[in-house]
Formats: C-alpha cells, structure tokens, sequence
C-alpha cells in the first residue's frame, strides 16, 4: 500500500470534479494512516456490541417518559442527561439555558355530531390556541390538499371547519414529508384568513392506525392563528366517507396553555482533544419530545446514538486531536429553538466547528452518507464513506443539511454530514402516542453507533479541513 | 358418476368410524345433485365478486360507528340493520327486544406518579367500577400471570394496585386468547378478595402498538368488584422496566356508568325456504361492538358476512327448501347476552334449527370447516368441505362451539359449524380503538361470504340430518 503515507497532493481543480459515487482515488489524499484505522475498525467493532447507547434511550425514556419543550419534564431530561453523561466519564458538562414560548395541550377531542355521532381520534397541533369555551360546532369542508384549501374562496371557507386530507408518501429518504408538512404548518392561517372556525388535516404520517400525528404548526410561533389538529388516517377516512352522503357537522374541543417565557436548554458534553481542544467535531440529537409517546425514535434514539459513539471514542487508548462534542439540543420541536440559541452563543467559534451532525430521524440503520463539504474536500467524503462501507453504507450527494438543530450551520460555513437513516417506517410512528421504547432495534442502532463513532473519530483525529 | 343418486346407504356404525380428514365414500352419503352442485358453484363465485357484504360492514361502521351494548348507538345500529335488510329485499325483518344491565366508560385514565411522573394508554375493562372521586393513588405490585396473583397472600396484595403483566401467544386459531383472557375475567375479584385498590393488567392482545384492549370482566355481570382497566402493551413493558429499579407509584382514575336496565336486541332477517320454511339454518354474527373502535371486525365483518352470504341465496332462482335465518345479536361483548335472549325465546323450536354458525372471529380468510355433527353425519361435513376446498379451506374437527353467540345451541341439540377463519392478526385489533373499516380486505371477506353462502345454501336445500 504504497500510497499510504501521501496526503494532500491532489490538486483544487481536480478534486471539484470528483463525483463521490464514482471511483476517485481520494486514498491519493485522504490516506488514513494504520494506527488510525484500526481504531476504527474498533469503533465499528464496539459499536454494533454496544450497550451505553441503547440503554441510554432506554433509561431517558422510562425514566423521564416524554418530553415537552418548555416543561417541567424537558427540564427533568436536562438534569437526568448530565448524571447520566458524568457517570459515563464525560469531561466539560454544562447546560446551556435559554427562554421559549411555551404551548401544552390540555384538552383536545373531537366527535362527529352529525349524520353518525360518533368520537374522533385527534391530536391538537403544536401552537394551535384554544376553541372558544364549549368548543366549536360547524360543517365540515373538505380539501384534497393545502393548495385547494389556498384557491379556495373565503365564501366556501367562512364559518366552516376546514379538512384537509391530503396524504403522505411514504419514502426512504423522508422527502415525503417536506411536502406533505406544509398543510400542518399552513392549515390554521390559512383557514383563519378565509373566515373558518377551525382546521382538521389528515395526520402527518404514513401509518393507517387510529393514531393523530402532533407537530407544529410554525417554526417559531408559539401559538398560531387558530385551532388546529390532525385526525388519525381512519378517522379522516371515516370523515370522507360520511362526506360523500352529504354535509357533515363536527364539533372541536381544544384547550392550550402557553407561557411567553419557559426555560430549555441545550446539554453539552465532551470529549476534549488531545491536541487541539479547541476544534470541535459536533454531534447532536435534541432531548425534547412530543407530549404523546415517550420520544423514543424522536429522538431518544438519535440521543443514544451520539451519546453511545463519543463514548467509544472517550474509550480508546488516547482522545483523538479535536475535540468531540456531544450537543443535546432542548426545543427542537417547536422550532429548533436549540439550534438557533447555540448558533448564536458560539457564533464566534463557528470557525473552529470542523464539522457538525445531528441524528433525528430514528433508529433505523444509516444507508447513505450524505456531506455538505467545500468542493476539494470530497475526497474525505469518500474516504469516510468506504470506512462506513462494511456497514452498508453508500456514497450520497454533498448537499447535506446535516440535521434540524445544526441545519444553520452552513450558512456559518459550518460542513456538515448527514448520515442518512432509513426513513421507510419513521412516520409511522413520529409525533404519536406509539413513539415509544419497544420500537427500536438495538442491531440498527448499533450501526447507526458504530458509523458515528467511526466518522466522528476520524473527523477528530485526521488534520482534514472539510471547508476547502 | 353412477353413484351421484344414491343417498343415505351407509349405515350407522361405519360413519361414526370415520375421521374427517380421512378418505371416507362420504359421496355414498352426501352426494349432491347436479343442479345444487351448479347453485354452489355459482354463489362461491358471485361470492368471491360480491359487494354487498363489504358495503354493509363499511356502511354500518361508518354511519353507526361503535355500537356498545345497550346505548343508544346499539340501537340506532338495529334501525340502521333493519333498514338495510329491507333494502335487501329479506323477508321476515323484526327486533327482538330484551334488556340488559348497562355499563359505559366515562374517565379512564392513568399515570405514573413516582419516580418517573408520566401518563399511561389505559382502557378501564367493561363491568369495572368506578375509583372512589379523585381517583385511587398507591404502589404497584406485579405479577407474571392470574396464577401468581392467586397464590399471593393478602399481606403483599391489600392496599396497592395490582399489575398482571401476564403477556399472550399469538395463534392462527385463536386459542392464545382462552389463557389470556381469564386475567381479565378476574383480575378484579381476586385483587378485591385480597384487599387490593385496583387492578391493571396488560392487554390481552398481540400487537405491540399504544394501544389498550378493553373487554368484558364477567361474563353477565354488569359491574364487577373493583376498579380495574387494560394497559397498552408499551405502557406495560415501562411499569416493568421502572419496577425493576424500585417502587412504583400509580395514579388511576375511572369513571363509569350503569344502568340496571337498558335496551338491547336480535335483529332477524330471512330467505324463507320454499318447502319447509319451519326449518332453520342460522347463520348470525353480533352488531354490538366496543365502544373504542368502530366495530370492524368485531364484529362488523361477521355481519357483513352472514348479510352478503344470505343475500347471494336470495338471489338464486329459487330458494333452498329450508329457511336461511340471519341473526344480528344484541350485547354479544358484554356476556353473549344476544344468544342467550335468542335460546330462550326460540327454545321450543330448537328441534327446528338444522345447523348454525356464527362469524365472529374477524375478517380473514377461512382456512379449516369444523363442525359438531352427530357421528353419522360427518360425511356431510367432509361432503360441504370437499366444495369448499377451492376456496383453501380443509376440513376440521368435530369439536366445533360455533361461535359465541350460539355456543349455547349444542347443549341444546343445534349442530353448529365454525367456519375457522385465521385469527394471526385478529388480536392485534380486537377491542381497541384502531378496529376500523379500513383493515378490512374485501378479497379475504369475499372468501368467508362466498364460503358462508355455499355451506348454508347446501345446508339448507339438501336433506341432510346433522343430528344423525
């Protein structure tokens, strides 16, 4: 293996031409020398045997149960996360606070009261306000997706309950959701601005089990234009049906409170470099939840995966030359609140973050290794892929987001990595009650472990710049 | 075909010494004319293409929704049955009326109060009482299953809340449930004789899903000796994992409501035999349902079933010789009270009844026809399996209960068949919340319409004596 020792020999120009799923010869530059990869054959070794990370799930979500940004719960994570993160050996623990508009659901139910009275399974949406006392009771209109409701005229709207049932794709990547969001987010305005009383949408989800998917309805609005919620996919079908043999009346009961100030806080731990402790590797998740399940897959899970792969890397004979820092974002659910205060407090540092990732999107294992590098850092890019390759991991694309709570980054010329989770089954339990421990397999997330720990590791330890 | 003509030659003795799944010259005895050969043939057809069964089961649980037994929505569902059946043009349409003792859910509900506070997915189980106002607060005692509770002594039992953590086997024929459901019959009393508060078990169901199954205590006791309710499978597995830490404390509250007496009833439709109308062949299904889901498949499909198989009798060129009888049975849920109105009430024409079947067992295909025959009739039951052996059915035991609501008739002298339907999935729904139309597949119900038209036409138009 000739080629080992030579690094950084291959030209910009060339380097911008490379397409990571093709056959480079990023070795020419991003060789990784023996004594590192075999630690990383021990991370990836220790990873798919490891405990720590799926018992941290475990224990955050039995011993805290669900989540709620802004709540005495969230801050219950916050303390229960820093035991546990001091018990595990972690060096520079701290929590961030920081102040959030907070929204709690404490009645949200619904029935059909005429032709067929009968209950509905709902969810009240995240920034819904409340109905007047006593509910709402109105006729139903119904839209086949937030663009009709769009073009619809106030007439039609006016005094009406809205339904949008617009449906979701169900993919592998996620990209489904992008789309079918966009009725959760708008509905309530929407509806508000035409006159309506109120907005039902067909849960935002891919599952046909009589669960309501919750979610907000903006990114950083607290609380919204109107009341709001999502139907289970049967009891939007039942509507629909009822609607084809003529009007239908329904009656909403929602009752919010919210607070303009509550405390959140990102919790920080570390494992400090040996030589440059001062250049940071970042890996998060965000320890808030839905209010319905116990935030298991969202994003327990992504907790215990960056949690479980920094302390591999804490475990190895020697701390790799940067730093890992593990970040457990507060409030991402109602608007990656997290993210933006710690994009603001470490504004200053933004140029000694090499490199940035988030999991939240399950506990499935990772199939794509997507980036978000300067062009002539590709060949990292690949070399990091073929790394993760005995893992079934293949090359992506380079225009990586890197996750919700990081997703600024970029923009503050931050690289990122998205290793991409399979999605196929996420929104079958995303935002629902059913969002719970027994849904995660510890083989996935153990390969979801071992790829971070091996990429964080590698990332930390090799003098890579991914910003050139 | 030389024999086709020859009936009832083969002597007593050598019938009874026949299995079913043998080879028998069951063709010496049961052989059946060309032109009812034909009949058959054409109503498993037209069964297989039917839509009148799948439209009365989505109808029903769309217009009507839940039916719980002896509520208002039970009876507008026998208004609702009788209407349909006159549109199908059956004769002899009537409700007989007769009363039960009432019971519904008001507040059901639960949570964790110490060490990790957090809300469970409870369904508090039919005949459960209320808790004292404010809801009962104690620690929690778990045990493996009815068995270990029984053996406890009242030391460790008086003054908490009993948790039977007692998981069930998943079976095709369903006979996981005869184990498991005995902790839900008497979890209650047992916890109440040994000075327990309340008595949580886990579900007696085989998802894995937030979903809690509710069900009967007693089998004709409207409110039983305690309060006791079901938690979802996840929400059982959380108490477990918390109680393996230390103390648990719960918090369960439940309101019900009773009525000594309340309305229910049997909805009974007919194809009236055309030479001996005195004689029956029933074939029934129950439309009261619980009061979580919507009925589907419990028992909506058994209805839409026994509906669209009588109706494609109705449709022949002539009617059989004898009566088709459908039974819609009131209050099946909450201790067969529907079958044991209709026992009393036709007692004096049992002798008239010739065969019964009741579905009530889901919407999947039949796989096994199982009878309970006098022994010289068996060739009869391996002559109706041999025409429906097209339709992947094989033949069964001689053992058969019929189903719930006619479980009562073999005491009775009644030969009943149970068209052994697979039962893989059926508890994954049964008595929840997510029983709803949509987990009807209309191929798998058109095998039972088509398979229920064949056995009760032939049942009803050849000469044969089940009682033999």
């Amino acid at each position: 293996m000739k080629h080992r020792k030579r690094a950084f020999t291959l030209k910009p120009g060339l380097a911008s031409l490379c397409l990571l799923a093709s056959v480079v010869h990023a070795q020419d530059v991003a060789d990784i020398p023996e004594a590192v990869r075999e630690n990383v054959e021990l991370l990836i070794q220790n990873g798919l045997d490891d405990n720590v990370g799926y018992e941290f799930v475990r224990d955050l979500t039995t011993e805290v149960g669900q989540r709620l940004a802004g709540s005495e719960a969230e801050e219950r994570a916050r303390i229960w996360s820093t035991q546990k993160l001091a018990e595990l050996g972690f060096a520079n623990i701290r929590t961030e606070p920081f102040k959030i508009p907070y929204w709690s659901r404490r009645v949200d139910k619904a029935s059909i009261v005429s032709p067929a009275p009968q209950d509905m399974v709902i969810s009240a949406l995240g920034g819904s306000t409340s109905t007047p006392p006593g509910g709402v009771e109105a006729e139903v209109i119904r839209f086949e997706s937030m663009g009709e409701l769009r073009a619809a005229s106030t007439d039609v709207v006016s005094d009406k309950i809205v339904f949008i049932d617009e449906k979701m794709t169900r993919t592998q990547d996620g990209s489904g959701y992008g789309m079918a969001v966009r009725k959760r987010r708008n509905c309530a305005t929407t509806t508000s601005q035409k006159g309506g009383l109120a907005c039902l949408i067909r849960s935002v989800g891919t599952q046909s089990r009589r669960f309501a998917h919750t979610g907000m309805m903006f990114r950083s609005a607290a609380v919204g234009d109107g009341p709001a919620a999502a139907l289970s996919p049967p009891d939007a079908e039942q509507l629909t049906r009822l609607l084809e043999n003529g009007p239908v009346k329904v009656r909403l009961e929602i009752e919010v409170e919210t607070q303009p100030e509550a405390p959140s806080g990102n919790v920080i731990a570390e494992v400090v470099g040996r030589e440059r402790p001062e250049e940071i590797v970042l890996i998060g998740c965000h320890l808030d939840s839905w209010d319905l399940g116990t935030g298991a897959v969202d994003d327990g899970a992504g907790c215990g995966i960056v949690v479980g792969a920094a302390h591999l890397i804490m475990s190895l004979d020697e701390a790799p030359r940067r730093t890992i820092r593990v970040v457990l974002y507060g409030a991402e659910e109602v608007g990656l609140l997290g993210g933006f205060a710690y994009a603001k407090r470490h504004a200053d540092e933004m140029d000694q973050h090499i490199l940035a990732a988030e999991s939240d999107f399950g506990a499935d294992k990772i199939w794509r290794f997507e980036t978000r590098f300067g062009d002539r850092a590709l060949p990292y890019a690949r070399a990091i892929q073929r790394v993760l390759e005995p893992l079934g991991i293949s090359p992506g694309h380079n225009l990586a987001s890197g996750g919700p709570d990081i997703s600024m980054l970029p923009r503050l010329g931050v690289p990122v990595v998205t290793p991409r989770q399979n999605g196929w089954d996420y929104f079958d339990l995303h935002h629902t009650p059913d969002d719970t421990f027994d849904k995660i397999d510890q083989g996935n997330l153990n390969q979801n472990i071992a790829a971070y720990a091996a990429f964080a590791y590698l990332a930390a330890e090799m003098d890579w710049d991914f910003r050139e």
